[in-house]
């Protein structure tokens, strides 16, 4: 692909076309300063949705048949085509995001990074789990058939783009790359909070489809100014999964539809977690200031706008008080930064409001600086833990630089840890012997979490083997499942048998001779 | 465990106790006769649900961390003790369920192999895809952290006995078998139908438990008068997963119940399939006379009381006179035979009755013997492919000895194909020629079934690693999981990663060394 600088249209990708269009427009916003940015982005018509389906569904005939190979190069041609536009993406990023360059730039890393991994792993094709069992006719009392199965892809899938990820979670991230990946067509629902960035990673995927010759269909990116053009796609009979990341709220929208379908369907989502971070006492005698300047960090990080965000610390009963005073100083001298848009700003204030209202919470440490227009102001309040475990509610996230501060005996700890609901994380730090004697803590902390962390904090998520970013309910929709590392890829498909079929039907992956030199279980 | 004779009390198990239960009894009554059975069975009250999903809760602290060999064992014992109550079971199940002796003896042998086939998996232990990425501290731009990930148990899980298999899908069936495999405990709501082998087997469950030193509530057996029981079970926030294999009707309501909790949870469903065979001409020209027998069995085994029975066949236009004729001769001949229970068989009725009004269907031949109380006759109709195409309802499924032939063109029968409900099974007769010319018609049943039969038939299910006991909706619930075969487990966990860990901490399959000897991803 040539070198290019995007003209942005504001319309939405059907197939290799674009659309002509709705009468009506959205703007994005920048954050700040509430300018309109151009262009108006115009919503997709019901005709047009119609239509990306449609031929969705006739290019995953097509697709699903495609080797790992022929997918593979796609996936890295789309990410060789993100490099070429990295300069468009950064300088239209920041207007629509308030994301600062290098975030940006690295995460346009990850997100050409993720694309390759999962072209790696279906270049070399073993994660299909290959299961071959040889005929054994002479098997009494029955003889044992031919059988054989491997994962298929699931069909055409919508992803919504993230608000807090426009890159690594939006039209080319972790659930578009994982799909295709699979073998399943991709309809993207676009984030009014960045469309520009959308369409130029759009017109990345769209362009290279063609050059690698793939069907159309492989690829539609729509624009809708409000939920109705999403709820529309997963209503649809053609869709078969939904890969999502957001808030509860929206998440748990499409969980209902989903349900409510005549054919339900799996639902993806990330969406809410609070993360809780454990200090021992002694973990604290360690070094209070290292800690308390490494929890100041991964709080404030990105204004606080990252699903893996601490938002919950425990800590011991006698134990912590130069944590928070050294804590107090930080946040009191911290700036408010700007966040992603409007609305998540207001929903940090309306959300950090309700805790602050609730029965015995105090105000810690609020930052002390002037808060302009979307910006989010860091705060800590601290709750007795008895009124933490009276009120549910005190679980409710609240997405930006704020955390909740929980001091108690470790029974009332373990109590407390076990009446969570589900998280993406939970860390504890401490010494051997007192993990070793907080065993069951530990255990707890197992039962209600994707990722354990010890003696560190959860931002900051490794794009790897072994990681899990998942977790029981409402941290995600279905905890069985990761949205980060190649074992994402099975978010979307499904194991299927053969059965005495003569080996020139079969796909290559489960024919005699392993033509694919795949890892396969054979007996 | 001594060899017993099981005496039938009648009531449910919490943990180790006997429930008192409630004032609502439930007979068991015989197919055919209609005689009521001793002992009355007394529905648990709500206290007792309550009572056996704490038990159920508490065990889940210690049996999930138990080791692969300790749940192993567990699992053996409950198979060692089927055998030695299996005259009891023989005598009770052709009582109550009119199954045969040899189906039953069968059935025990199939219910003991899964239960073997998972001690096996748990015990060799590698299932749990144990995933090690060692710490690179001096990897730049940023250190990458110790992560270990592995496969981990939901919680306590529910099961529904299932109508058609009281054994095998039953108390200590497979899931039973594959979430107590998983670590889970199990909390068993009984079937009506067959509340005396649920108590026989329950009774072993329960005494080797206790013999296995497991904690009391890893294992509950619940008898209800009606779905509420069940439905309170479901509903409850203690229980993580559901396993159910029955009715359509029956598993969607617990779709609908466990999507609506405040934390919604897995049900993996069996529901409904119609299980298509397509007879390509080829194929009928190598031989009709031993297609149409095989068929006929298949279609009346069991009194076609599986969910993987032949409900539907296509047929090349221009062939298959013969194969038809030689069919309604077989039908005819035929004898009606008695079914699971009456319920069973009034809605055999209903369903035939609502095909034979359907637009342009026309019986083409029936069981001319006597039809007793409770009996099913085999029937066989036939219908013009566009009215077919035309009538979603002709999918329902007929659960009994019922088919429905359909004549088209390749390329009708594709279209008909492509608008099929999701099955268990699809299956296709040709010649090598014939299947290699029509690999999109193959691609295309791919895409409706999760088990493809190349010249065979679907009934026989074969418990092994490449099986795949599942398929897209309605055919289950989830079609990204099988309900036979090892891979069954994974229903019922979810992976975990362990970020940072000191060695002493990590589960056994984690720690350095490989203290279990299990295969793992390990960099």
């Amino acid at each position: 692909m040539d070198c290019m600088t995007t003209e942005l249209l504001g319309k939405s990708m059907i197939g290799w076309s674009r659309s002509e269009g709705s009468e009506v427009f959205a703007h994005a916003v920048q954050p700040g300063s509430g300018a309109q940015l151009e262009p108006a982005y115009v919503c997709a018509t019901d005709e047009e949705v119609e239509r990306a389906l449609s031929l969705a569904s006739f290019a995953f005939g097509d697709y699903s048949q495609r080797s790992g190979k022929e997918r593979a190069s796609f996936l890295r041609a789309i990410a060789d085509g993100i490099e070429m536009v990295i300069e468009d993406i950064v300088a239209r990023g920041q207007l629509e995001t308030a994301l600062p360059e290098p975030r940006l730039r690295g995460e346009s890393g990850r997100t050409t990074g993720q694309l390759r991994m999962f072209a790696d792993l279906i270049e070399e094709g073993s994660w299909v789990d290959a299961r071959i069992e040889h005929a054994q006719p002479d098997r009494q009392p029955l003889p044992k058939p031919d059988l054989r199965s491997m994962q298929r892809p699931l069909g055409p899938v919508a992803v919504f783009c993230a608000a807090n990820f426009p890159l690594a979670y939006s039209v080319a991230g972790g659930d578009t790359a994982s799909a295709l990946a699979a073998g399943c067509p991709v309809t993207v629902i676009a984030h009014e909070a960045h469309p520009g960035c959308a369409e130029i990673i759009g017109h990345v995927v769209q362009k290279v489809a063609q050059q690698c010759g793939m069907p159309e269909g492989v690829f539609s990116l729509l624009y809708g100014g409000g939920p109705k053009v999403g709820q529309a796609v997963v209503r649809h009979p053609i869709i078969q999964a939904v890969g999502f990341t957001g808030s509860r709220a929206g998440g748990s929208a499409l969980m209902e539809i989903a349900a409510r379908r005549e054919q339900p369907i799996p639902v993806f989502a990330e969406m809410s977690s609070i993360n809780p971070v454990i200090f021992l006492k002694g973990a604290l005698a360690r070094g209070e200031k290292a800690l308390v300047e490494a929890f100041f960090v991964s709080l404030t990080l990105g204004v606080g706008q990252f699903c893996t965000n601490p938002g919950l610390v425990f800590l011991e009963e006698g134990s912590g008080d130069a944590f928070l005073t050294m804590l107090k100083d930080l946040v009191e001298a911290s700036s408010a930064g700007l966040m992603l848009h409007a609305g998540i700003c207001e929903n940090y204030k309306k959300t950090t409001e309700a805790t602050a209202a609730a029965n015995g919470v105090e105000i810690l440490a609020a930052c002390k600086t002037h808060v302009g227009a979307d910006e989010a102001a860091p705060v800590v309040f601290q709750v007795d833990i008895e009124d933490f475990i009276a009120n549910p509610n005190l679980q409710a996230e609240m997405f930006g630089p704020a955390t909740l501060v929980v001091r108690g005996s470790i029974e009332k700890i373990h109590e407390a840890v076990t009446r969570l609901e589900g998280q993406l994380t939970a860390s504890i730090h401490g010494t051997d012997e007192e993990l070793a004697a907080n065993a069951d803590l530990v255990a707890a902390l197992q039962g209600r979490a994707g990722r354990l962390i010890c003696n560190g904090f959860p931002t900051g998520v490794e794009v790897c083997s072994s990681m899990v970013h998942g977790g029981p309910f409402p941290a995600t929709s279905d905890g069985r499942t990761t949205s980060v590392g190649p074992l994402a890829i099975l978010r979307f498909t499904r194991p299927v048998a053969w059965q005495g079929f003569p080996n020139a039907v079969l796909p290559a992956e489960l024919q005699e001779g392993n033509p694919l030199g795949i890892q396969r279980y054979e007996v």
